[in-house]
């Protein structure tokens, strides 16, 4: 596998366009093919197997259109497929998931009150729960991870409300709804945003939050280890002199589609329709 | 086709149990087959020819499981499919949408400054606006049709939050927005609830519509369509001294799907897994 190849990156809808722009900052000479299955959006409701087999069927067209390697940009099919996907594509395909690195990070920390919100699908596998467990105990620690589905958040992102004045409230309300303390002894110390739509809504989540919780960013702990795995395995681009192509696909494509990319992408983008599904 | 066949019901997902529902009051003695395709849910945000091609799809479907009749109990899917679904039945099977009962009845009545909602799918598909213009002008009158997407309703709605507190302030933010007067001589006359999901936030939609602007049921309204259409070709069942089971299936099964389905028919359902796209 050439190192000029692309990188393959997938996610149930456009939500994952903030990883590809994270990505895109940290791995300039990188090329990217995102893949959004804008037809079976969002991925957060489904059953743990529907997720998983849609998210074999869209790596192996990664694959075959020449990806060196796999990002599971969405939280929903990373706890649902990664270990799938990553058998699948075989050990010398690195595949990153959206989860893992976080929780790494997320453990490496000083952190220990943790919250976590995401999709109805992410929260409902308690994968971070799960993980995070494991991987305090391996720093030698342990703390309180509690997790919380929040599925208005992405529908409302995706509407472009990320800072309406109905964000707050609605936020509040499933903070609330989790029973968090935001301040005294107990407080929640970090809140993981685990869903690629959610960093959009940054600002919000910080006013709700307050200065007190650190808001983990997810798509710059994602690019940071797809920069690791690509240079241990040198598979890492090097500067190409040509100005590099992303080509960004999507399984529906509707003009709403279209005009809300660019928001989750930060810049100008073409959207093609790549009828996977037939 | 004999009379004691089932009555063929399809949506998006599980808000056409709200149809599904008003149809079993109306006409008691029937049976149905119910499909909610939470595969690919929700519909109202998918482009027209993906919606057409999983609605021939699902008709089939209901057709080859022994229904006399097809209800498209989704405002998506009767915008984008009903006449190609009606073509593919052919003549000897009644195909119900919920748009043009409806509108035929609001052409009849008397409000003429009638505003329209629903998901992006429906509105985008003008055809609330284009079949009120036709129905109204064959009525001999006119009237002042405005279309609205609303498309965070369903998914609120979807999440239990149809009595929460946000609810009234997230309509009165689309109705601002539509710029539609609910006081003085412009006001609307009449609203259009254009989504299945809709008959469960009208306390909330009566709130803050108040009193001066009808609410139009469009499940009734639909249920007395399906009576007429059978009664018209012999087909409707008579009593059969059985208790008449309902069949309720969906392409995609969680626990939370089966919680609300509850909901939606407003008693006590069965959902089964009927994994029709494999």
């Amino acid at each position: 596998m050439a190192s000029e190849a692309p990188i393959g990156i997938f996610d149930s809808g456009i939500g994952g366009l903030t990883v590809a722009h994270a990505v895109s900052l940290a791995l300039p000479n990188e090329r990217l093919h995102y893949f959004g299955d804008t037809a079976h959006m969002p991925y957060g409701d489904r059953s743990p197997e529907l997720v998983k087999s849609w998210s074999l069927r869209i790596a192996e067209h990664l694959l075959d259109s020449g990806c060196k390697a796999i990002i599971i940009a969405c939280n929903s099919a990373s706890a649902a497929a990664t270990s799938a996907v990553a058998s699948a594509v075989g050990p010398s395909v690195p595949v990153i998931d959206v989860v893992n690195p976080v929780v790494s990070a997320v453990a490496k920390g000083s952190a220990r009150r943790i919250g976590v919100i995401g999709t109805r699908a992410t929260i409902g596998s308690g994968v971070y729960g799960r993980a995070l467990s494991i991987a305090m105990e391996q720093e030698g620690s342990a703390g309180r991870i509690e997790e919380w589905p929040t599925p208005l958040l992405a529908p409302l992102i995706e509407e472009g409300w990320h800072d309406h004045a109905l964000m707050e409230p609605v936020i509040q309300s499933y903070i609330d709804a989790a029973g968090w303390d935001l301040e005294g002894p107990d407080a929640l110390e970090a809140l993981i945003p685990g869903c690629t739509h959610y960093p959009l809504a940054l600002s919000a989540l910080e006013r709700v939050l307050g200065k007190g919780v650190a808001l983990i960013d997810g798509p710059s702990i994602v690019a940071q280890e797809v920069k690791a795995r690509l240079d241990a395995v040198n598979l890492t681009a090097g500067p190409s002199g040509q100005e590099k192509k992303h080509r960004f696909a999507v399984s529906d494509l509707t003009a709403s589609f279209a005009r809300s990319a660019e928001r989750f992408f930060g810049s100008d983008i073409d959207l093609q329709h790549d009828p996977l599904w037939g």
